[in-house]
């Protein structure tokens, strides 16, 4: 295991030539351009390296739509891009056809020209948002005049109506409308991994006090959990509130129906399954929300059980797609069918208002563009309630029962008993955890876990935030 | 408009014959049997009326998937169903037939049957969850002996495993695979509106001191943001923190970007729209999140300016219908499509550690049923990335366009300035709101506003939680 030192930010940009790929096929995306997806590199052997900035692309030519939004950033101030070589009208499409140097043209709809134009009356550079609206767009609005400026890097439109509109070269080969590259945060290219993820050395540990003080640390952290899935931060101070302190560095704490964290130990009475010393089948958490948080921290303050206590953890993703190669109706079946998640309590052990939650999820989620989006995974909380066609019901078992039979196999489950500082932090919507169940003395606290989670939207926005302070501070 | 004392709560169940209907489809339904939807009712002339109670279902025919949860919070305890009068076995099949005395007749997969056994040894009815799972059920189960018991009221099964599995003939009406019932919380029809809502007495206003303390008004309250989709609280103290305590009576505030809540007012360089003192075009907050908060409280504190600064408000729900009915092609388009939509700031005067979002999104989200789900709407952060077919882009522009006019058709649009004291509370999965440009002078601030939100899991939860507690309370 390496901290975060030694180890470069996986979130790199995808102009920078792979060192290794480890996966034949990006998991998301399928254009034939160069991706927007992450590059893998064998971590255990990267070399320090400093994050690629807005600053050092500025010299590339552009090949992630992600670019658009540092175009939006920097003002569309970049140095340099292949140049357009060509443009002409195309009045009855309504279109203009943009052709460069390198032999590459895209068709751009008129319309969709005019309401991108970043002219003070168009647009809010301080917002960084739109001041005019589709309404006031008029769809067959044609260029009367087009011409190429700056060698080829912007390409100016006199519009029928006569404003003046002018685009950037890179600007416009980031946006190819459907073949437009996916955004490399969101969409980051993901490592999956089986039981011997820490054996390998693939699992990465971050020392708690760093990720207070460095924004490298932070950035290089929360990239793994976007790209791994799973992170281990290390010497932790083994009291309450630590995991609020983390979740301050990134943000802020999404907080649930049991408050802004859990204290997981054995509550006598506490009925809820997580509160027993039993044995706790991997999971998701929060399935019965129709939005179960995204990124969890679980922070052990004890655990000194003699027998037993392992946390269970599973790459659900890599499950999906083992399913997907293997049984693959059963993989179709489900992301077609919601499956119906109940949790009701009443009992003011565990919860001081009650709750009596209700939501549907397919156990395999998928994104609009047939890639993985998230598993949701708690059959403890299963309704009877099963809203398929009846003649689909006994394949849906079948499926969920391949399903499991890949997610629980031995070199699929990474055990690890946490130790006391130990903050184990994970995607919610991709990783099951579990535990083995654990030897207890009556009255005496054995296992104390304390959790909470942070959305998504606020750790892709500060992954965001973090890769551009470099650039920021150069400029 | 009427307090909440002289009005009955919206969230009835379905079984109780409808007093008006004044829309002739169900939003969210469309199967043959009763609907578990929410039957409207003219509320400005419902007598007062006691919610219907889970105790008062027991002497009903079971008509809502949703008394299958009623079920397992009563331990099955149901006095009285139709009577189940023949059960039959299909080993082929592997399903159990049952028929009902009135008729009606339904196959039950064994496995289905048997995963929902409800003994000690397969249901934690302390934990209202399951403690067989997937893995250990046997695909080719087949019933042994099947019984009818206790009149009717009882299906006993004999497995071949030996095993013994009993369920009431109500769980069982309840359960109709594909063709149950929809949750009549979650899924209660729906009220559309135009901008006469208030005029007609349709939108209704609560006393905030009693929503304070009481549980009635607050289960009508919500009820109403469930099913009008806006309700008015009045006369709450014009201070800070009034958000809060209405929060904490549902649940709890989910956070954002902007913290715990967000005063909205003209702020010096604030940059964002919203922090100045122009035109707002309507729209729901937080496009760019992945995950839109639900539930928006938007208390007025202040509100002195002479000119202007009434708040803008749209049923989106009502004008995505119109679209659908007007321009189907348009809907399709909109609900089929995603649109990117991204929101950056550096600005220290709005949020401390500065934010990059982007989230895609349909402007039109159905759910698996291909019920209207969610709008999302806010083109100030349309970003240019449009990832749609190049040829697709000019009918995306006419869709918008299209559903532009309808949404801001004056018929549509609600104008109300909020008076300080004003809580407005809505579902920001369906409303849009804005506001009209407003005088101010430099240094005084002419309006503010305190806004939070609350996640639907919460609301949803409580709305149930609150349905329940009289039932309980005569338990």
């Amino acid at each position: 295991m390496h901290s975060a030192r030694f180890l470069a930010s996986r979130l790199v940009s995808s102009e920078v030539s792979p060192l290794f790929h480890r996966f034949s096929g990006c998991l998301v995306t399928n254009t034939p351009r160069p991706s927007g997806c992450i590059t893998l590199r064998k971590t255990a052997k990267i070399p320090s390296r400093k994050i690629t900035t807005t600053s050092s692309r500025c010299a590339q030519p552009a090949s992630s739509a992600f670019d658009d939004h540092a175009a939006l950033y920097a003002d569309h101030n970049w140095s340099r891009s292949i140049p357009i070589t060509d443009v002409s009208k195309d009045p009855d499409a309504k279109m203009v056809v943009v052709q460069w140097e390198d032999g590459d043209s895209q068709r751009y709809p008129n319309v969709w020209l005019k309401s991108n134009c970043h002219c003070e009356g168009c647009y809010s550079k301080g917002a960084h948002g739109k001041l005019k609206y589709t309404q006031h767009l008029d769809l067959d609005i044609q260029a009367d005049v087009v011409s190429i400026t700056q060698d080829g890097q912007v390409l100016a439109i006199k519009w029928s109506d006569g404003h003046m509109t002018s685009v950037p070269s890179n600007w416009l080969r980031c946006n190819r409308f459907d073949q437009s590259d996916r955004d490399p945060v969101a969409d980051a290219k993901l490592d999956l991994w089986g039981s011997d993820v820490m054996s390998s050395s693939r699992l990465r540990t971050f020392e708690f006090d760093e990720l207070m003080q460095s924004d490298e640390a932070l950035l290089d952290w929360l990239s793994e959990i976007k790209v791994l899935g799973i992170s281990l931060v290390k010497n932790a101070p083994k009291m309450s509130h630590q995991i609020h302190k983390l979740a301050d560095r990134v943000g802020y704490i999404t907080p649930s129906t049991f408050g802004t964290h859990s204290d997981v130990m054995v509550v006598e009475g506490g009925d809820m399954l997580g509160f027993s010393n039993g044995y706790l089948m991997p999971h998701t958490d929060f399935s019965y929300y129709v939005s179960p948080p995204g990124v969890a921290l679980f922070h052990c303050i004890k655990n000194t059980s003699t027998v037993g206590g392992d946390s269970l953890l599973i790459d659900g993703f890599k499950a999906a797609m083992e399913l997907k190669t293997d049984h693959h109706d059963a993989f179709n079946m489900l992301t077609k069918h919601e499956i119906e998640h109940v949790a009701i309590s009443v009992n003011k052990k565990i919860t001081q208002q009650g709750f009596y939650h209700h939501a549907r999820h397919p156990l395999i989620r998928l994104d609009a563009l047939g890639q993985l989006k998230q598993i949701t995974f708690n059959e403890i909380y299963h309704a009877s309630l099963f809203r398929v066609p009846v003649d689909d019901v006994i394949p849906m078992f079948s499926a969920i029962k391949a399903f499991n039979k890949i997610l629980l196999r031995d070199d699929n489950v990474f055990k690890y008993k946490m130790k006391a500082g130990d903050i184990l932090t994970f995607n919610n919507h991709r990783m099951l955890h579990g535990r083995s169940a654990f030897s207890t003395d009556i009255g005496s606290v054995e296992r104390h876990l304390q959790t909470c989670f942070v959305e998504w939207d606020c750790v892709l926005s500060k992954l965001r935030v973090l890769k551009k302070s470099p650039s920021e501070n150069l400029e």
